[in-house]
């Protein structure tokens, strides 16, 4: 084993077999030692589910690559706690993703999660993600990972750092932006079938994307620029603006406290 | 139907027949006109799965009380945008949650994702959970909850407002703090084991809790002060501060453009 | 506990808290001292699925009542292996099942696999099923299931007997037959549908319900009759009939042998 | 397309890309066109069940070769209900199932389930399975079945044939004997454990093997003899010979008629 090199850990949510993930494997592989913990099968839209109330399995499909039957944040979990644990990975990326996660899809994608749970642990992690529909091409945006690996790896990083990265699909994309999460939807239909045995079914989610113009925003590098779009996402959710605002409430029969205020 | 009454929609990631939902439901009752939307069975650590390739089924139990085979946030999608469609609920409240949700916990919470799944389609939520093992005496969250329902019915609320509230167990909180996220582990442990086919098996997560002494902090505010904690979260992961870092870094072979500049 | 009084174990495919359940237990309830292991959830269809591959909850509802977080088999293995291995029951009744498992449902009916499972376990057990549709009248079913569960601890019973049983509804039975499996169909369909993502997805059977006029078979005893069926099952598949057949055929490269003969 | 040469359908419980059923592929494709229709993951211990209330995805893998999201009576279904609809399938073949399926042990296969529900549907078939542990060896097994399928090919088949199928490992068998379903058990055992939560889970199932001595048996000949046995099946489960000592109870409050008898 080298001691000299990165060691770099690969996961995603469309499966260890996945051609996302071999694409990334295959651009990260000039640049360290590259293990692959991943799910064994498609996991998408999972979010960051993590398995506590079952247990899991790990599979070893050959030299540094696993499949586990969990979630991505599972598999992050696995590897970084498990597998991994005498000899924490340097970076983790998860990806590339069949299709993208900009703006709110933060919130449910699994790829994502995956690196987010890196991230969670202390390990730097980027997320990728093609802005495409099958067929898929996968060279530029494995270009445009390997490039930024490079630069990451070049570097100290902060341990919860979290990137999330989209690439536009079908173009060589000429560039990238440092941008914020944009606001897009997909609609909001709910369509209602009625099975063979006359019970009614419903689909979640609509098949109408827009989304809004908002200069600076991930949405607006990818769909209108054609550029990739490099969103530093953070752990901590808390809305402090709000803070003061909560403070003016009140509250029948119980007393607001100065945080740790004794 | 009352015009002139709030209409709230309960949900949470314990069942719709969970005992805390009871309770939580019993609390807002004379609040508003309740509705009950949530999972058919029990849906912890799911985070914010969305089911996207499957179809779901909807069981009205009683008038006003649904259940959903799905994740909490599959059932506040199918609440907001198919069963309260026409006439949207003013506010949403998830739990009570049979266990804590401070720190970190947000991210794996199916609580938490109901609620921000309702934040994210504009209909203002809070998420309540009670820090305690079994036996749960919901009592004190209740009554808690019941205070800041009313206190948010009366004042307008941004629509993608979403609140995370904890309360101690097993003591009637003399008060609250607003308060941050704070930071906590279980410990790190994956636990090994053999299963009777000869095959291992593993076991995610320690028991071993601790969490940093963080002033200002839900942890601090529920396990020192034993006080109930309100955490505004916002629903905009990107990370301003790192972007001006990133600006820093070179990538080799692709050129960084200011973000919507053509 | 009682010495004298008969061990009766209750199971179904619907879930522990299912109304035909629960006429079951009040049909037997005067007869012996009832146990009750069934699954958490509905379960119709799992045949004689046994979980070998992951592990199983046991969840004590109240005094002599219990869900599992598996199948009708998993339940009745569960039943006879552990909660009750120390005072095995004499008997165990399966159902009352929400719809009827005629001819070849037996094949794969979740009912008939937890009392299978029983009786490969040595314990004699009854199916009973209620060929209605909602909303069920599970009372005359009851009062059958109570006259033959009498009947059959009035008497020694075969270790491994297994018994097929369907109640009409919507009527009053006036009596019953001792009948064969019948052959019935739901036509062969395959519905074809498209989901809001493009994808095509199926449902599996049709509607168009139709039986065979077979003398002396289940389907004419509760379809044409109005009364209840019985029909013995048996454990051992071997189609001896066929076993002459097949040792005519010749298989190039291999030598049949006298089975045993060395 | 060849209208000369029969159309051979092969399916199993392990997955479409298992070891098992590529050995079984080539070992028939000389002898007809193959189609498989096989589930997209492992399946087994799913005996019988089949999925009445969610609907099934279909890939395409290559040419001829389908994964179905379901269990192997789904697939079974859908291949012969759907994807060779117009064209039904000569002879189904099932495996070559990892490990053995003896004895009381085609109650719970996934391997045997597929064969029977071709045979429910009007397709003759046959089930393989290699008696082994991993590592495995398909070589005699794969020779056997293309001598059986052969065989079965050059002559009328009765429509709801079903032959059961068992192979010795690590051995070349020197013959094959016509059998009955012999008797068989792994212990009865439960092992119970502690989750890392303090939750108990259960495994079912021991790791004692003990097969009965009974002459012309499954177990016999294959574990004995070391010879490869052919045990036919059927599918109408009535046992005949427990409807004369049943006529011979007395229930109270019910009649007993004779079937058919108006």
């Amino acid at each position: 084993m080298s001691q000299a090199r990165p060691r770099i850990l690969v996961s995603n949510d469309d499966g260890y077999f996945s051609e996302g993930l071999r694409a990334l494997v295959e651009a990260v592989t000039p640049l360290g030692e590259v293990w692959v913990v991943a799910p064994d099968r498609e996991q998408s839209a999972t979010s960051h589910a993590i398995s506590l109330h079952r247990p899991l399995r790990i599979q070893e499909i050959r030299e540094r690559w696993y499949a586990v039957d969990g979630t991505p944040a599972d598999s992050a979990y696995l590897a970084i706690n498990h597998i991994l644990k005498e000899d924490r990975p340097h970076l983790m990326v998860s990806g590339i993703n069949h299709g993208p996660n900009l703006a709110d899809d933060v919130m449910y994608s699994g790829t994502v999660a995956a690196a987010m749970e890196g991230a969670l642990l202390g390990v730097p992690a980027i997320a990728f993600s093609l802005v495409s529909r099958a067929p898929f091409d996968f060279g530029p945006a494995a270009r445009f990972a390997r490039s930024l690996v490079a630069s990451a790896l070049s570097r100290p990083l902060p341990p919860r750092m979290l990137l999330n990265v989209n690439i536009p699909g079908g173009v060589e994309p000429d560039g990238y932006a440092i941008t914020r999460l944009g606001r897009h939807t997909y609609g909001y239909a709910v369509s209602e079938n009625i099975d063979p045995r006359g019970r009614k079914y419903y689909w979640i989610g609509g098949n109408e994307y827009e989304h809004e113009d908002i200069p600076g925003s991930d949405c607006n590098a990818v769909h209108l620029e054609k550029r990739a779009s490099v969103t530093p996402l953070h752990l901590d959710l808390t809305d402090v603006h709000r803070m003061t605002d909560l403070a003016g409430w009140a509250l029948d029969g119980f007393q607001r406290f100065i945080p740790d205020g004794r």
